[in-house]
């Protein structure tokens, strides 16, 4: 089958190896000329707003899927009308769109935060006087990595925070106070069949996810299973999903969910007995899923900015350092490392002598 | 379907990783309590020899195959009324015997080096006599990576040559100077389907695999191809096979084969659609075989002894890290490293700069 990738990161590059070790072939479509899965696909290097050369794209491939979600909506409307694209258009759309999403949790009876939209100065300051400072004021639009978003902390912040946006569309939420940030990646193919990995624990700084490890057993896997299973069945979404979640003593609070592979499940190519690139790829060309489970503790460290000078390992300890051959450039991701063993990892410990240049 | 391997080294990780992801189960035998597969597989851990357990084993898993070749003849023949074994114990039994594999190798017309079986001291004078001195005298049982072997300079080393064997099954063999070291993986499946790879080159110090790279082009390929064809049919051969060649000018001379997955065939995790582990289970389970297409230039290099400090990136190239979560040991195989990118690598500098510490 020729599956088409809408974008052309690492993450594209990880479901093209998925895709060549299932028997498929990869075509991108990206406009950098040197993206790193061009580095084994055919790479279509046009704008996302080129019609014909979508359209020849789109002749090209049997299904058509997409590894980010800043996806210009206009560029699927279009495909969808010639090709099949899964994940659906409307998984992406929600997503794309904060007060969608959070709305969607609602009704699904996932809790998630407090929130209310924003779209002039006089509902930012209505919402003042419900939520306690400080809250978060977000772009509905086009937020990621902890970017498009301002943090309200008091009633002099308001004229500013309402300056910082051009795109007055916002929504505003109360802020929570977490224990721990955790994710579920789930995968689902057209039969409905689904999969899910182990909860995985994530660790952010400046809004970018650092490392993540997988929990074979923690108290809230179950719940997080759960809302996970509501999201997929209500999207009938075929493709792997996270979704990313507060974690409040035993209650977990619904963050944001990405309609794709995420960076909270790269110890599943190691770690897992097939990943959820494989698994993506699969449910996209309508393959049974593969077995998610775990195979021992992984601990999944983000390399960003650069490359490190030193790594430490211990022994006992598999290790697989990945780098995606991309330009070294301040916050950008440009590489991880599993860590993998079959006995315990401390992530903060093994995170840092790794990291220690 | 429930693989059994033989071995549980890097080899037998490698390949239960593939077998997970096609959707296998698999269980490893190997003595050594810590060996790598142990962290991602069930493990008896018993010796060779254990028979009730080795029958326990074999009444766990629906076909049996192993990742080294130096298995007691006596373990395989016992399992083989048991169960399927693949690839084949004549497969296995020849390459064990380096006079029996070389005469196969003239058998089906496949150049290799002159040699002379030598089991007296009177066979190793007369030898002396017609090969021109240096030779190598070699053990016909039981070595790898160089060991097992001397080089016998002059009429005085004759003595000390065969002193140096306590086993006095012996060949003596011509020694090659060659211009390049290269190797073919392969893998054929029992429909008789096969794939190769793309050809390999080699670089070998103290009898050790130092680095490999894979060439998309070569004048020998074909011919490295033809050969390994030869050997696949005449063994109706099932699994991974490598066939290591020396090349003088445009003559490939065989020098060994390995019924298994090999050291120089690891690029292909990275470098080619489906790797080599892939498809020996592929093989060894009945599935049809994976595309083995390279996704561009790829270097890998052996991780010996120690792991680097210091590990130096270039633009533009992936770069994968494994390390085996073995012990440190001087000599020993801890982890590889494979360099992949679209553009031309220089295998040579690339290697003293990843090792550079």
């Amino acid at each position: 089958m020729n599956i088409g990738i809408l974008g052309g990161g690492q993450l594209g590059k990880m479901l093209a190896k998925a895709a060549y070790s299932l028997g498929h072939n990869c075509i991108i479509f990206d406009p950098e000329t040197d993206c790193c899965a061009s580095q084994i696909c055919e790479h279509y290097c046009f704008e996302f707003s080129n019609f014909p050369k979508l359209a020849e794209f789109s002749q090209k491939v049997d299904v058509i899927t997409y590894e980010f979600e800043h996806l210009p909506i206009e560029t699927l409307l279009f495909l969808k009308d010639l090709n099949i694209i899964r994940p659906s258009i409307n998984a992406l759309s929600t997503t794309q769109d904060r007060l969608k999403e959070k709305s969607l949790f609602k009704e699904l009876g996932i809790p998630t935060v407090d929130y209310s939209a924003v779209s002039s100065f006089e509902d930012l300051t209505k919402i003042a006087d419900t939520f306690t400072y400080p809250f978060l004021l977000k772009s509905r639009f086009g937020g990621y990595d902890g970017k498009g978003q301002i943090e309200v902390k008091s009633s002099s912040d308001l004229e500013i925070a309402w300056d910082f946006f051009n795109d007055k569309r916002l929504i505003a939420e109360k802020k929570v106070t977490f224990d721990r940030e955790v994710s579920m990646v789930s995968s689902r193919n057209k039969d409905g069949n689904v999969m899910f990995y182990d909860l995985c624990e994530n660790a952010h700084a400046d809004g970018i996810l650092r490392h993540t490890f997988n929990k074979a057993f923690d108290t809230v896997s179950e719940k997080a299973i759960a809302y996970n299973k509501l999201l997929l069945e209500h999207l009938d979404y075929i493709g792997t999903l996270t979704v990313e979640f507060f974690c409040i003593g035993e209650t977990l609070v619904a963050n944001e969910y990405a309609p794709r592979v995420h960076n909270s499940g790269h110890w599943t190519i190691e770690g897992a007995a097939v990943s959820q690139f494989e698994n993506h790829i699969r449910a996209v060309s309508d393959m049974p899923l593969g077995n998610a489970k775990s195979l021992g503790n992984s601990l999944m460290v983000n390399l960003i900015g650069e490359l490190p000078k030193n790594i430490a390992v211990e022994e006992n300890q598999s290790f697989y350092f990945h780098s995606y051959g991309k330009t070294p450039n301040k916050g950008r991701k440009l590489g991880h490392i599993t860590i993998h063993s079959h006995l315990k990892i401390d992530p903060i410990t093994c995170h840092e002598s790794i990291l220690a240049t």
